[in-house]
């Protein structure tokens, strides 16, 4: 038996339970990024009070600082953080070619200067699979070349060459006890460029398998025609995630197209900035309006935030003095939102109302 | 019967318990600094998780942000911030008085400008406590006039007699039900001028009497000289106030002496600086040695930070990263030492055992 079961099916929308060494996922599933060691703002234990089952961790970041020495000392990256359920790792790999200006591509690998002090450092395939070994993550992603949205079709041609031939190392590459590999399949939005790399990706035979060099430019509309044309082809018995994707509208269309997985930081760092989720749109907590609102953020929600009684009054106040608390408060909001939303797509799916589900739960003309 | 009892005294050292609108408390006690309607970084139910009995309010900050309008349309400041033990407001006095640069002092009050928008405002005792009749705390202060340490006899004089004359129109202003209202007595260094003020707040039948005024730049030991002179002489059978004071020695040492309650930031100003609290000293968490220490800030503690298995290195890393986690596992601990402090010295005080307490607990030559 696999990693993933498929538990039930409505379209090509999936609900599933994916097996991971630290516990089950129950898909779908939103994952909070945490990208330096937290997940910016809140603890573990709110995350698991949010009902958080899975969180991100930045490879990137993280061998920067603290380093594997520090980590390895603790034994990992769920000691060092205090969070025992699963962690995904990304590869470090868009990190290092969102800084591209200072990178240099070779087969080997890429060579490229610290954001943070400089230091000209080299990731390879290997050392990010060795950097995810001493993580311990239950998901290691392969290391991959992300070109942007817009790139030369002969450079997106390339890089998927490279990035194939990059994934048969990090395959061949020592992993931890019991942590899982997922294959990420490139090609922007060229239907043929994604359909030959999935191919090649498949043939690997990874752990599951990720879209990634989406939400990197191209509109949304463009990034749905390729869901709807790629994602169910992905391999169906294993789990499908859409890297670093997005609004809670991209979630309910890449979920109908067949995706388990999803990350952003959209939920905590919007919330950071100012903007909160609801059912009725985005509430930008520094509009005057706010300032003498004594309603929740949104009524009926069952978040800390909301049923702790704080009004948008006291977040527009916070926020207004840079307070802490507001950064908590508003973070605990937006993570319950997205958490809330993939929790009640699953179920729609069990219930096999998917699509009325989708089609209804925002109102018309709600953009975010 | 008056709102505090003594339960138990040891030299001069008294444990009492002070009934307030909210709930009785329990002295010696610290009160954690609430400035913009939240003590930075944490949230009520963390704070009584900690055991914090009552927190402060600052007057001034309030009534200029969120104001009036609103904190009155949520209550009062209680419900505003969801906190529901205990407050004890300031006057404004002392914000009003670190402007001096920008404050005409008249008979009838204070001109300033506001620190935010440079509006110019007027403070008086009356309006003073009208604000702290509409926060609704449950000990408003005296509005007074709080000179600098190094100040002129002359004018610590007449700050006096101004003070004094201010304290008797805000015994004659409206206040909020239940209310207790308490007496500030200055005079700086000077032991004459404490003992006058003393007598002549005294004479006007407050609830409670503070000592403001120090720790505004003289030496501790100028401090501990008037602490040991004046505090058992503040009226016996009310709750005795130290404001804006200390390090854990300066507790210590006021307790001694006869003082109940205290208020400062610096449990959770230095938290947000990197400065933590032991009983073996200062802990400077930016050093170089913490990035790979493994242990817990203080072995033993039983604070959420420490208690919660998060390592000096973790704690390291997110105040190298800027993280807000940070800030929220630092506050924690140094409240938690605070308010464990306080503690300790109520059950010495209640076994009386105080002298020795107080003498042993700090190892020698422990700086803060």
């Amino acid at each position: 038996m696999g990693n993933f079961t498929i538990e039930a099916q409505s379209g090509r929308a999936r609900a599933g339970r994916l097996r991971l060494a630290r516990g089950e996922v129950e898909t779908p599933i939103f994952m909070p990024v945490g990208t330096a060691g937290t997940v910016k703002a809140v603890t573990p234990a709110e995350l698991e009070g949010l009902g958080a089952q899975i969180i991100l961790g930045n490879t990137y970041h993280l061998w920067l600082r603290p380093g594997l020495e520090v980590l390895a000392a603790h034994g990992g990256l769920h000691s060092f953080m205090r969070w025992s359920r699963p962690i995904l790792t990304d590869s470090g790999g868009y990190q290092v070619f969102s800084l591209r200006a200072l990178s240099r591509i070779s087969e080997e690998g890429v060579e490229f200067r610290s954001h943070l002090d400089g230091t000209p450092l080299r990731l390879t395939p290997e050392l990010s699979m060795q950097i995810q070994a001493t993580l311990g993550s239950d998901i290691a992603m392969a290391f991959d070349q992300c070109p942007p949205a817009d790139a030369p079709f002969a450079l997106h041609e390339e890089a998927l060459a490279r990035t194939t031939r990059w994934a048969a190392r990090c395959l061949s590459a020592p992993h931890a006890p019991g942590q899982l590999r997922f294959g990420i399949i490139q090609g922007g939005v060229h239907l043929d460029l994604r359909r030959r790399h999935l191919a090649e990706i498949a043939a690997l035979g990874f752990d599951g398998y990720a879209l990634g060099g989406l939400a990197v430019g191209e509109t949304p509309e463009q990034m749905y025609q390729v869901l709807e044309a790629v994602a169910d082809e992905l391999p169906r018995t294993c789990a499908r995630y859409l890297m670093g994707v997005g609004t809670p509208r991209d979630l309910l269309e890449a979920i109908g197209s067949g995706i388990d997985l999803f990350d952003c930081v959209m939920p905590t760092r919007n919330a950071r900035n100012g903007q909160l989720f609801t059912a009725q749109g985005k509430l930008v907590i520094g509009n005057a309006r706010y300032k003498t609102d004594l309603a929740p953020v949104e009524e009926g929600c069952l978040c800390p935030t909301c049923a702790g009684g704080f009004t948008r009054a006291y977040l527009s106040h916070l926020f207004r003095a840079g307070e802490i608390l507001y950064s908590r408060l508003a973070t605990l909001h937006n993570l319950h939102f997205y958490l809330s939303l993939v929790r009640s797509a699953r179920q729609a799916i069990l219930e096999d109302r998917y699509a009325a589900f989708a089609r209804n739960h925002f109102s018309l003309g709600t953009t975010y």
